[in-house]
């Protein structure tokens, strides 16, 4: 698939055709079982869904972690097992797609993106991860390994926190609280970023800001473009009120909404830095740059004239008197020395230098 | 019709009156009815709408295509046959019109742009299409022919989808569908190309910059004033549940706002990438008149004093006494060069090159 | 009255005294009635309002079309007979309205701006025309002659297109159209404006860019400042469904809201151009003085140091070996043409010139 | 009081704690009453506010007309005689209070700046101005002394208007109207201002505009300071309906809305113009800094080369053909004189001047 | 805890984890129980929130006030006391939290920041305090020892103003009230400073002024961060109507809103003149820039053209015949002289001196 088709779906497809636009990395679908209530808990890994299917337990929590997209049968079969609609598949292949959530009758369906700084250049790297919550299940799409999810299994496991007590809500929650929590680390690291920036500023060390500021212009532009979105569906799912979700559960979801809109603000904060701190370079730049023509002109202004006398002298004329006399020299130099103490005085007073 | 007419009407003229507003081109009107249910499908093509409507067939889809908007007399004859109102009619037939929907009792309304890049030179074409929805039929009016309904037309001969066994809703949401694809594929170029100019600015190749971000933002302001008021009203037509549209269908229609509101958020996306962009194009051009001033300067401060030496031992005094000395000449240049040690020590210390 | 009273009643005069704000023009006042049904139509011209009020048809629409505010003593004879609030004879008479709409019981009010270019310099030419739509008239007050109405006029005689069929709210509606649509013709003319200044800038041809783009933020706040308001009062007017509107006008109401929202949106477009020009004028600017400043540091940086040497060989020290030299002239143009080379070929390659 | 608390509360008092937080004029308090109905008229002044209680009359409209705020005893007494909460004192007494209006149960609160332009300086001067509207008196409360309601007084005595007919609620109307018609009329005076302003602009005539466009910054933001906050609290008077205000007079108060609208749309378009002058201003200051840029390098271009050639010839080599030729001199004139000629040509064709 | 973790949680704990976010200060966990009625009043003090428990009067107010939040056991015994949720314990010990409140059935929560001014570089410093009102009790967390309620426990103790006669929800009210009362001291120093910056600017006076506008910007917006989340906050706090908050004290909490209404449109005008001065320093800049090209243009454009003629008659050819004549100095001076004076008068003309 080439870059081209990043957003829109090859032509002539009918809506619903299940394509997957991502980029194909090399590892295949990979599939996680994990059931638990408070005493149970199993854990199986396979590489076919129809293996899961006939495992699931109707009296547990079913969490079915897929990690890749590319295996669309697999993915299709397991739309039909639960009876998901061919337009929610679509938007779960669909990795560019803005964070949604959408409550349809019998199931929950949010997809989010997962951000980490890459630790080469520093860019947000995006992946996508969508939920399904059903009434005994929760689906997780992956589009790429990670290991984000690793500490809420070893709670499962550990029985650490609430989480074997509660619910599929709960777990839902969960997942989603620790994706966003991760944003709240890299807007941490944004922030530290920016005061380095700004303390180069002010000490005028560094050539490259101007590249650092636009990075971080770019990285506040990327965050946005997954938090407000993000920031809207959530508040939108909180206010649906959904059976699905248990009612002493929605207070988790209230809290992530608070998280979301911290970092929001955060981000509005970002923007008004990032364009005081081009303002303020700019402006030094101009005062730089107003320095640099004072002292060439202050150079100018006290050589010229000189330059011009003593070119005067050097003029060859048959008949210049005050060549023939004895202190011509001596008087010529007085008169430049005069010249040159009541320019600088003059440019002093100016506060030229 | 001259160009300062592009969105008034002929003064005078009482509203409603039907006039053409787009560019004659040389196709004349050129008509499409093809019928469908999940049996039978039909193609006619005629240049008279007399012609199509004694074999419309009441118990299957609809679709009259109709191409070209110059015979204003036979537009006039299908609005009557479907009860059509007379401002609609001059909606459809003035090719500025904003993309709008409209709630008639017997049939919507839909007028939007569909939108293309031309090869030459990278211009947004826009092209108006409305729609008129009834409860068997779908017209749909295309100012000037183009390929675009080809890959429906294909799906509904091949029975590939759901085309075959869904009402003219769901063939007036595959339409519409196809065409806000091609918007998503505009904005996929647009991404391409503002990261392109990005790489540009910051390897300072090209000359022709300015021009370029003029371009952008040009295609960006006239995107957005198809997509904007078209997720308007596509969220209004959306809520306002017409009976027309099968509740099945009305999930299909939140999908295309899904679409249109990634559109518009990339939108937004490259109007503050192109400011920054302005921004850091115009910090570089300061910068560089900074470096160049910086130069001037620095060639002004060393070799001004020193030719203000030389002049000095040009005077022609008679009684100068250095230039009697054996080694004036040597003592001379030994302060020149003294001076400009000195002079480029401090300007490296200053930090000016 | 002058100028200092644009806006503000003179102060002491109890709310409700008719004052007229506008610029006394030679035009005294001017009425005439115009009657028509669909058999009959008749025209009346008069300078005295009672004598029109007895010939009033309550069969018909009358049109009582009122050009002039001074006569105070005549408008307010108008008022007492139609039961007019004083408060809205105010606002007919306060020619520096905002547009706005009232909904009394027995009447509507719309005041509006009628909009023109100037031929002589381009400005917008502002004229206040108010309406009172009654049950069975419609009255129009316009603050100076004017030949907009005449083509309504003409089709009441002709019966040309719908209007002799209709009622009053149609007349109503007619006449808001014709000067809606004037406003859509000065959007035109603005557009076509607007791409040659752009044109005019990408060559660099005009000196008077600056002034024509300031010229043309001033029309676009005058537009502005007459369209907003009008939008939002139409649209108010609009939801109010008030009883002296036909519910089959209503659809003709919302045609002109379609209207005023199309050039709200072109003169928002138009906003962001003008700042887009503006910007691509500075950007413009600035790289011509960078240009301009790397000519003079070109030609500085190569010939200060050439100008230090030959004046360097013009000392008159009595020992400078070079000076004795046979070939000492030929060796200096050497060292001054190699250091020329030098200079030249490091400049181009920085891409100097 | 000094100047820190000019909106703090002194700390550790408690909240309703009365203290006045105005410069102390000189002026002590001074209280007049004025009541009247459509027959009778009678003013009371007296610096006590307990003589006034026992004389108020129930059958008619009271005026409490109070101007002083130090006499914080007096106020409480008014408070307590009238029922006033003690918040709503502290908000009369705290004279740098935003606007607003609070409707209690038998009274209704108004609190607003009255402005006028200081003759010497040019600055907005505030004085707060507050009204307490109860069922049979209107009470005010002035900061400092002003004859802002003087022309009502005379109204009142004279009986020209409809005041004597009405009830305190058009008296609170009154009132409040010549407050907000002189903001109409500094609207007026900022007006004429912006044109002059430009105009000076234009013609490059004044040194000071930058100081002067600045004055217009903070006089329109201190406007809309006391404009903005207004236009709500009305807003929300109008619609709150209370029962202190007959019916017939709430289209008094739409009048007031209409024309706080309006400054508040002349405020933002003079915000507009603001800016585009200080941007013509900084792109006119561009344009000439590129002259002189322009006339610098012209200059420097030219005479370089020049003085270069007659450096050449000042030297003192021992063989130098050229100097040895008859006609050196001529020549070297001319080489220069076709130096020039070309320079003057080139520069000419590139449009340097 | 390191500052990377400002605002996230260490990856991996639970949700409703209880980890204390902020700076470790030596101070431990300091408690004190201020109980209160009209008749009686007394106060504990210790260090252990197990031997406040039993001894709560449930019959007057309770006020808990506990400053430092790092002993996390004995607030989550306080929290299972009073049957606290975990995420309403985990907001108070995150102390970077937005201002927010909560209703739960029991109890209200709120959490909010006391500003103070460093006194040594007047930034602003946050410190969070968090108060959860039940129906006899008021806790106050406060994170870091602060003199903010010594004039409350001073109300109670003498019986000045209201305090003792209340309940706790109008000591509730009389916390927020001080703490509020903070934020308007503030902003009247940044009042007083931004017009102390004003007239340096003017009077271009510092060297530093850039530096100090940014620090104004960032006091903006850190002000803002803790202001319109709280203007938000109490507002919905005010709409919902908690039956913990008798009605009579309902009008105080709309009396903070105003406060803070008030800080809020000042921080918009400060937002605004902020960046006013920013322009206007950069304009001042370009002004001076320009003076000081047009100075060195001046002295470039009478000089260089005097160097070239002295220069001129400094050559050495053999015949130049001007210099064999008598007068040839002379007519050389009276030449300069005339292009001197005729320069003087033309760049006086062009006002460029």
């Amino acid at each position: 698939m080439n870059k081209q088709a990043k957003y829109s779906r090859k032509q002539g497809l009918p809506p619903g055709s299940l394509v997957h636009t991502g980029i194909a990395y090399e590892s295949d679908i990979h599939i996680q079982l994990i059931t638990y209530n408070q005493e149970d808990y199993s854990i199986t890994e396979t590489n076919d869904i129809n293996k899961i299917i006939p495992i699931l337990k109707p009296d547990q929590v079913n969490w079915i972690k897929i990690t890749g997209l590319h295996d669309i049968n697999q993915i299709d079969d397991l739309g039909k097992h639960f009876g998901l609609h061919p337009l929610m598949l679509e938007d779960i292949l669909n990795t560019h797609h803005l964070p949604k959530t959408e409550d349809y009758e019998n199931h929950i369906f949010l997809t989010l993106k997962e951000l980490s700084l890459t630790t080469k250049d520093n860019i947000i790297d995006k992946r996508q991860i969508s939920f399904v919550l059903g009434n005994t299940y929760l689906i997780s799409f992956e589009e790429q390994k990670s290991n984000i999810f690793q500490p809420i299994i070893e709670r499962i496991q550990t029985k650490k926190g609430k989480l074997r007590v509660m619910q599929n809500d709960y777990l839902f929650y969960a997942l989603t609280d620790i994706i966003i929590d991760n944003y709240l680390k890299i807007v941490d690291d944004m922030d530290d970023d920016m005061e380095l920036i700004e303390q180069e500023l002010l000490e005028k060390k560094s050539k490259l800001i101007l590249k650092k500021i636009l990075h971080k212009r770019k990285q506040q532009l990327s965050l946005k473009k997954s938090v407000v979105p993000l920031l809207d569906e959530i508040r939108k799912f909180h206010h649906s009120e959904s059976n699905l979700i248990n009612p002493k559960t929605y207070i988790y979801f209230q809290d992530l909404i608070d998280h979301l809109q911290q970092i929001n603000q955060n981000l509005e904060s970002f923007r008004e830095m990032i364009s005081n701190l081009t303002e303020l370079y700019l402006a030094n730049n101009d005062v730089q740059m107003n320095d640099v023509m004072k002292r060439l002109t202050v150079v100018s202004t006290i050589f010229i004239p000189l330059t011009f006398i003593v070119g005067l002298y050097g003029m060859n004329f048959r008949n210049i008197p005050e060549l023939e006399w004895q202190n011509g020299y001596y008087i010529t130099w007085g008169i430049m020395i005069t010249i040159t103490i009541v320019m600088i005085i003059y440019l002093k007073r100016r506060k030229w230098f």
